[in-house]
């Protein structure tokens, strides 16, 4: 699953490429994706704001992708909104973790999904510096058949 | 002052020289910046989210940056806070602008930063699709000594 998702931000998604981005782990309610520091610098020498947004809002896209490709399903994948607020900054590899907060989440998602080739997914990505927050997004994705 | 902003996106953030962004307009209030769809396409062949994004955040950041050089400031310039809307998806290059309100948002807000050598701008920036609204930002940078 990281290999496949690893292997579709590349194909699909190429400024990735230029982000260095990687899928770091994956277990089913979360996934955490990484991106060096050199690539995405800003000319403070910490993360650029647009590559802490890339990198959070590939977290909850991936999330979801892995998720409908674990159960077979086609799938359009939408990033329809979201909130950034950026805390602290980032001087080291960017790390970005997103979660469903359920499996009930999932499936009540999915049922809509089902009955009407649409449905949506408000996630939460967090980026951390050291032990506290550095960024924090919340993002509302569309899914459709 | 359109040279010195592209010399100073390919220099300071290098991620732009994969986006291939463009410094297109600037007369004092507003910039346009663009970026061509093909090193920034997603899975759908349309503008990837994070591309559109940082294109819009770079306008914000731009606009201030280039309203402090020909002031003759020192500042550093950072994102704190957005709140973006897809509205429709891009399928051509990425055109983002940003504009100042008014010569009064730019004064009130340099009155606070030489006193406190600190200060807000708040501002908008507008991607298009044909005739219509593709994305919109809303960007709360802060200016800092």
């Amino acid at each position: 699953m990281i290999e496949l998702l690893q292997n579709t931000f590349y194909s699909d998604i190429p400024i990735t490429q230029a982000m260095k981005l990687q899928v770091l782990k994956y277990d089913g309610m979360s996934l955490t994706l990484r991106a060096p520091l050199p690539p995405n610098r800003n000319d403070k020498g910490t993360a650029f704001g647009g590559s802490l947004y890339s990198t959070a809002v590939l977290a909850g896209w991936g999330l979801i992708y892995l998720m409908t490709k674990e159960r077979n399903l086609q799938a359009d994948i939408m990033i329809h909104e979201s909130h950034s607020r950026f805390i602290a900054p980032v001087t080291s590899d960017i790390t970005a973790t997103c979660g469903f907060d359920s499996e009930e989440q999932i499936e009540k998602a999915l049922k809509l999904f089902h009955r009407r080739g649409l449905a949506r997914f408000q996630l939460n990505t967090r980026i951390n510096a050291g032990m506290s927050d550095a960024m924090t997004f919340e993002g509302s994705y569309a899914i459709s058949r």
